[in-house]
C-alpha cells in the first residue's frame, strides 16, 4: 500500500510531503487581493510602470474568475497557491507577470493571506455566534418564568428558570465573541512588505498596502512578520474555548432528551430516528457538537507543538499551520450552526421540568434563608434547623411544604405561617431578585437587554 | 504501596481525592479580601448588624496575620480554604462567625477567589514581561548595527542585525501582554452574590462588593458566574502562547551557544559547568525554558478536558481548575525571569555573527534587487541572472563581491561597478530601510520607541 | 510578588529553575538500589576494592534508613537526589565515597532510577486495577440477571443486564492492564553503564547490574539509553487511556445517581452531603474521577511536547520528565482506588432499571428479529413491519406487549401468539445468547471466568 | 459565507455534521470483507439460504470492483459506507440484499471495519519502519568508525561514532514497532456479532466470522465491542511516540545541515533550493517531518477528548474516531518514507564531524578515567585533576594532547606517557568497549545483528 504509493521514488515522497496546493488553494481570494494591493502600491511608488500594474491587476482579476468558475487547473508541481497563480499570470500577460513579486516574498505573502482569511472567517463566525445568542435570548424571553431544576453535581439543588439557564450560555458566547474580537484586533496588522525576512531596499509604502487591505497598520518588525503564528494559535484557542462551551450545552441537551429527564424535545431536523422505533429521536447533532470539541482542541495542540522550539524566521514546519486552522474554524462554524438550529427548534417540557425542580427538597435553601432573614438565625444555625426539617419530610416521604406548622415549630418555635410562602418552586425563583439572580423579571430584563444589543449588531 | 496508602479504607480515599486545602490554601488572601467585602456589604444592607460585621472583619484580619505568620493550622478534615477560615473565625469570635456565609455559597466564593488571584498574577506577569521587553530593547539598542545571519530553514538567507532579531521578540511579547490584558479585562467581573447558582432573596448589593474588590461590574447571570472557567482557560492559553514564544528564543540560544555557531556567550549565572571541563557552559536555563513550554501547555489541555461536556452549574470536576492554573502561571513567571536574566547577561560575538552572515551568498537577494531596481529587469529574470553569478562564485569558491565586473557583465552586460555597493553584509542591512526592515537606523528607532513606551509603564 | 520571589537575583532564578531535588527525592530508594548494584559489580570486576565496595554499600544502607526515618537533610544546593546522596555518602565514609561514581554518570543513573520507579509503580497499579476488575466481576455475578436499559445515544435501545454492563469495564480494564504489562516488558532494560552517553572504557559488566536490578537485559545502545523517554510516554499514554475508561464509568455513575435515573445509590463514603439537605448525596468521587482524566492526559501532552524535536543525547529539558509522570500515575492510582470503593458500595435499584429498560419500545428489535427468524422476512422488511407496530403502540400509549394478536396481524398476517414470548425485557435479555451477548447465563459464565483468572493473580 | 453554506436550512446542517461517507468510504474494502464473512456464516448456520448468500456475496464482489474502478456513486443522503453499499446491493440483487444485515448492526459493523483497517495499516507501517531501520543500520555499518561529537545540551561532550548515533534510532524505532505490534495483538479481536449492543438471539457463530477475518477471537462482551475505541487511542499513542522520535532525528538533520555544523549533506530529492542561491539546500523534508509530529499528537488528543466521559454504548460522538486516526497514520507513513529517503541519500562529512569531535576538550573524561584506572584515583579526585589540566590547556589554547608530560605531571606527578594513548578522539571511541558503548567494533556488531534480524523480516 505505502510501497505502492511512494513507489515512484523520492520525488513522489517529497512532493507528497512538500506541496501545499491541495489545501492552500483555499486562500486564492486573499492571495489575489493581496497581490492587487501590492502591485497598485508598486506602481504608485514608481517601482513598476502603471502599464505593467494594470496588466497584472487585470490578469489577477481574470484568474480570480477562472478559479471561481472552476476552470483553473491547480498543479502540485507548482507547490502552492502563490506559484500557481503567478505562473498562470505570466502565461496570461507575459513577462510583466514576473514583476509582481518585486519587493515581496512568499514568506510575507502567505502571512498576509492567512491573516486576511482569518479576519474574514472571524467576521463570519461573529455573525453566527450572534445568531446563536439571539436564538437563546429569544427562547429565554419566552421561558423567563419556566421553572426547572438548577443542578449542582447533576443533582437538583435549587429551582431556576429555563430562560435563566439559556442566558448563562448567552453570557459565555458573549465572551467567546469578545475573544475573537480581541484576536481580530491584534492580528489585524499587515506583514506585507516584510519580504523574505529583512525588509527590502525598494522604496515601498507599507502603510498604503496595509490600508488597502483593511489592516490597521503594517507590522513593525519584518522578522516577526514572517515568523509569528501566535495569531493563529490565539484564534484556535478562542475556538477551543467556544467549543468547550458548546460541548457543555450539548451534554445537557443529550441528558435532557432522555426519557428519564424528558426536559426537552428536539426537532426531527436535528435528530435521527430508527426504522424500527419510529418514536425514537437520537440527539445526533448534539452528540456531534459535543464530540467535535475534541477535534478543535486537537488542532490547537497540533499547532502549539509545531511552533514549540522553532527558530526564526520561516521554517518549513510552519506550512503545517493551515489545515488545522481551517478545520478548527470550519468545525466551530458547523457546530454553531447546528446548535442554533437545535435551540430554535427545541421544545421544553415545562411540566416535567417543574416536577423535577420541586423534587429533592430543592427549596431547603429558601427555608434556611427565611430563618436567617425573618428570625435572625445565624446562617449556620439556620442550616441546622433546615436539615432537621428536611429529615422529617424525608422520613414521611412528603415535600417540605406538606409539613405542618406544628412540625415546623417543633424544630424552631418561632417559625410562622409565613414560611410557607417560600417553599414552592415558583415562589422560590420569584424571590431570587438579586442582580443576576433567576427571578423571572430579572431574566426577562436580561433577555431584553441582550436582544437590544444584538439588534444593534 | 497504594494498598498501604489507602489501607485506612474508603474514607482515606475520599479525603485524598476530595480535599483541596493542600492547594487552595494559596487563595487565603483573596478569600479573606472577598469575605471582608461581603460582610461590609451585608452590614451596609442591614443584613447583619454593624457589630457582627466588625467582629467578623477583625476576626478575618487576625486570621490573615496568623496565616502569614505561619501559625495557622490547616486541616484536611475541613476540606478547603473557605471552611478552614470560617471554622477558625467562629472559634475566634463565636456564633457571629456563622453569619458571614449569609447570601453567598462556596460556589460564588471560590469563583471570586480565583478571579482575584488570576488578576493579581496577571498584574505581576505583566511587569515581568515588560522587564523582559526592556532587557531585549536595551540590548537591541546596543546592537542595532551588529550584523548576523537572518535564517530561513536555519540556513543563512539574508543578513539582519542582532538588534532587529531581538526586537522581533519584543513584538511577540507585546502581543502576549495584550492577550493577558484582554483576558484580565474580560475576567474582571464579580461572581460574588451569585450564591449557590440561582442568586439570593437577600437584598444584597452586588455592585458594592464588585466595586470594593476592584471588579468592573458584577456578572450578569448567576449560573454563568459559578459554572464558567473560560477565564482560566483563556489565561492558560495566553500563557501557552507566551511559553511557545519563549521556547523559540530558548532554542535559538541553545543553538547560538554551540561552539559551531558561537554567536553568544551566556553568563555563568544561567549555565552549568562540568567539574571536568571547566570551559564548558551548558545552557541549562535555556533548555529548561524551552522544555517547560510543555508543562504550561499540558495544563491548558488538562483543564480543557475537565470542562469538556460538563453540565451546569457547579460540578466537583471543577475543583481540578486550580493546580494546573497555579503551576502554569508560576512556570511562566519562572521562565520569564530566567529569560530576562539570560538576555541581560548575554554577550553576542559580533565577529562570528558577521562572518556567518556573509557566508552562503546571503546578499544574492541584494544583487537581484539591484538588477531589478537599476536595470529594470523583471524580478524573475533578475533571479535567473543572480543564480548564474552565484553559481560562478560557488565554482571558484569566492564570495560574490570577489567576482570581477567582467564576470558580472558576462551574465548581464549592463551591470556596472555600482553593483559592488550592495554586496557586503553591512551595506545590505543598511539598505533595508523599508518600514519594519532591518536597517540599523530603523532598529534604533524602534528600540527607542519601545523603551519610551515601556518607561511609561 | 515575583519580584520578591526572585529578588535574590539570577542565582535564585537558576536554582529555582534548575534544582530537581524537590521532586526527584522521591527516587531515593531506586537510586540507592541502583548504586548498590553498581558498586557490587565494580568490586566483582576489580574496579574498586572489596573494602571500598563494602563501605559504600553499608553507607548507602545507612542513608536509606536516614531518609526513611525522615532525618536526612535534602539541600537544593546539591541539585538532585544523586548528588544529595553521594555527598552524604562521602560525609559518612570519606574519600571512598568518591569511587562510587566510577564508570557511570548521572545520565545513566537517573534513567535507571526512573525505570525502576515506573516498574514498581506499574506493579502496584496492576494489583489495584485487578482489584477493580474483581469488584466489578463480583458485582456482575450478583447482578447477572438484573435488567437495565442498554443505551445508544443515551436513549434506551435494547435491554441488557447490569452485570453485562459492568463486565464491559472488566474487559476495558483488562486491556489497560495489558498495555501496562507490555510497557513494563519493553522498559525493563537497564541503562546503567551507558555512562554519560558513549559507554565507558572500564571493564564493567552491564549484564550483572541488569540482572541484579531485575532488568531483562542491558540496553544495547548507550546513546539511546540516556536519551530516550519513550517508556515514560508509553506509560503515560496507557494511563491516559485507562483514565478515559474510568471517566466513562464515572459519567455513567453521575447520571445513574440523578433522581431522574435513580439506577444506583452510592454509599456515604463516596459522596458528600449538604448540611441543609441531609438526603442529598453528591457523587463527588465520581465527578473527580471523571475530571482527573484531564490531568493525566495533560501530563502526557506535556512530556510529548518536551521531547518533540530534542536532539540526542541528554538535554536539560528532559528534567521535565518526572513531575508529570509521578502525578499522572499517582492520579490514576487514586482514581482507581476511588472507583473500586464506589463499585464495592454501589447499590443498584433493580426496579427502576427494569422499568426504564421496558420503556421506549426497547424490545422492538426482538420483534423484528422474530419476524426474520420465524417468518423468514428479510431484515429490512421486518424492520418496516416492526415500525408500523411500534407506531400503533405509540399512538395508543401502550407497550408493545399490550397490542393484541389482531393488531399484530393487521401489520403482518402470519404473526402468531408465539411473538409475545419475545416482547418482555426479561425474555429479551435471556434470548441474547450469542457469544458475548447479554443473556444472564453468558454474563454469569463470563464473570466466573474472570474471577477465576483474577484469583490466579 | 457560512450563511451561504447553510442557507439550505437545518437539513443542510444536519447532513453536513452527520454524514460520514466523505471519509468512511475509505473503509469500503474492509466493509465488504466483513460483510462477506458475515453472510457466509449466516448461510452456514442456516440463517439465510445458500442461494441468498451466494447472491449477496457475488453482489458485494461486483460492488468492490465498481468502487475500485471508480464507477460507484457515493451519496451523502445514504450517510455512510455501510448504507451506501447495502443500498447498491439491493439495487443489484433485489430483496435478498435486505437479508445481509440480519443479526448485525452498524455498530458492530463499523467497529469491525476500523479494526480491520488499522490492522492492515499497522502491517504496512511495520514494513516501512523496518525499511527505515534497515537504511539506518546499513549507513551505521558504513560509518561504524566515523567519529563525531556526542552531545549533551547540544554541546560536544564525548566523541561517539556516526554509526553509533544512527543505531540509537534503530533501537527507538524497534520499540515503536513493538508498540504497534502489541497494539495489533490487543485489537485483533472481532466485534462482529455484538450487534447493536446486546448480542443477538440468532444462532450465529462468532468464532467462524472472527476466524474468517483473521481475528484471534471474538470479543467477549457485546457492549465493550461496540463502545470501545481504546484500540484507536493506543495506535495513535504509538504513532505519536514514533513521530516524536522522528522529530528528534529531523531536528538533528536540520542542525547538522547548517553551514555552521556541516555534518551532513542531504540530497536534492529531499531539499529545496532557491532560484537565486543555487548552492542552497533547505532541509524542507526534515522540517516537515519535525513539524508533522504536532499533527499526529493533535489527533491523539482530539480522540482522547471525544472519548472522555462518554457513556456506553454507541454515542454519535464516536463518529469522530475516523478522520484523525486516518490522518495520524497517513502522516506517520509519509514522514517515515521521507526519513528513509533522507537517510539513504545522506552523505556525512567525516572531516567536519571529526574536527568538531575533538574540539571542546571532549576527551577530558578519557583522561579522568585513565587517572582512575591506572593510578587508582577516586573518581571525584580524578575529575579535579582533569579540571586543572583542561584549564591549563584552555589558557594556552591548545588541545589536551598538546600538553607536555611535564605539564601533566605538574598536576599529578604519577602520570606517565601512556596517558597520551587516550587523548585522541579515535582512541577515545575505540576504548568505549563496554556493552552498548560506541567502540567501532561494538557498532559494527550491533549493526550486523540488526541487519540479520531485519532480513528475517
Amino acid at each position: 500500500m505505502w510501497g505502492g504509493r511512494f513507489a515512484a521514488g523520492p520525488d513522489a515522497v517529497l512532493e507528497a510531503i512538500n506541496a501545499s496546493i491541495d489545501f492552500d488553494k483555499r486562500l486564492y481570494a486573499q492571495d489575489i487581493r493581496g497581490s492587487k494591493a501590492h502591485v497598485a502600491m508598486l506602481a504608485a511608488q514608481g517601482i513598476v510602470t502603471k502599464a505593467d500594474a494594470k496588466a497584472i491587476s487585470e490578469g489577477l482579476d481574470a484568474i480570480l474568475k477562472e478559479i471561481e468558475a472552476g476552470s483553473f487547473t491547480f498543479t502540485r508541481a507548482l507547490e502552492d497557491i502563490h506559484l500557481n497563480i503567478e505562473a498562470r499570470l505570466t502565461e496570461r500577460i507575459g513577462a510583466a507577470g514576473g514583476r509582481l513579486h518585486t519587493a515581496r516574498s512568499r514568506n510575507d505573502q502567505v502571512a498576509t493571506d492567512i491573516r486576511l482569511w482569518v479576519r474574514d472567517t472571524i467576521d463570519d463566525l461573529d455573525v453566527m455566534l450572534a445568531d446563536l445568542q439571539k436564538a437563546l435570548a429569544e427562547k429565554a424571553t419566552e421561558h423567563a418564568a419556566t421553572v426547572m431544576p438548577g443542578f449542582t453535581h447533576l443533582q437538583s439543588a435549587q429551582p431556576v428558570t429555563f430562560g435563566h439557564h439559556l442566558l448563562a450560555y448567552v453570557e459565555m458566547i458573549g465572551r467567546d465573541r469578545g475573544r475573537f474580537r480581541d484576536a481580530r484586533a491584534r492580528l489585524n496588522e499587515s506583514p506585507l512588505g516584510a519580504a523574505a525576512l529583512a525588509g527590502t531596499s525598494f522604496p515601498i509604502d507599507r502603510q498604503a498596502t496595509a490600508k488597502a487591505l483593511g489592516f490597521a497598520r503594517p507590522m513593525a518588525n519584518s522578522l516577526d512578520a514572517v515568523s509569528s503564528r501566535d495569531f493563529a494559535l490565539e484564534v484556535m484557542a478562542a475556538a477551543s474555548i467556544a467549543a468547550t462551551h458548546l460541548s457543555r450545552f450539548a451534554e445537557e441537551i443529550v441528558i435532557w432528551s432522555t426519557p428519564q429527564f424528558g426536559f426537552v424535545t428536539l426537532s426531527d431536523a436535528f435528530t435521527t430516528g430508527s426504522s424500527i422505533m419510529p418514536q425514537k429521536k437520537n440527539p445526533d447533532a448534539a452528540e456531534l457538537v459535543r464530540g467535535k470539541s475534541g477535534r478543535v482542541i486537537g488542532h490547537l495542540i497540533g499547532l502549539l507543538m509545531v511552533m514549540k522550539g522553532l527558530p526564526l524566521a520561516y521554517s518549513k514546519d510552519m506550512q503545517e499551520d493551515k489545515e488545522g486552522l481551517f478545520d478548527a474554524l470550519d468545525t466551530l462554524a458547523l457546530t454553531v450552526a447546528a446548535m442554533t438550529g437545535m435551540v430554535l427548534d427545541m421544545v421544553p417540557n415545562g411540566q416535567a421540568m417543574k416536577r423535577a425542580a420541586g423534587a429533592g427538597y430543592a427549596t431547603a435553601t429558601d427555608l434556611a434563608d427565611w430563618l436567617v432573614r425573618e428570625l435572625g438565625l445565624p446562617f449556620r444555625e439556620a442550616h441546622h434547623v433546615t436539615g432537621k426539617l428536611v429529615g422529617m419530610a424525608v422520613e414521611r416521604s412528603v415535600p417540605l411544604e406538606r409539613l405542618t406548622l406544628d412540625d415546623m415549630q417543633s424544630a424552631e418555635p418561632r417559625i410562622t405561617d409565613a414560611v410557607f410562602d417560600v417553599l414552592g418552586v415558583t415562589k422560590s425563583v420569584k424571590s431570587r431578585t438579586s442582580y443576576g439572580g433567576t427571578a423571572p423579571k430579572n431574566v426577562k430584563a436580561e433577555a431584553k437587554r441582550w436582544l437590544k444589543q444584538l439588534a444593534k449588531g
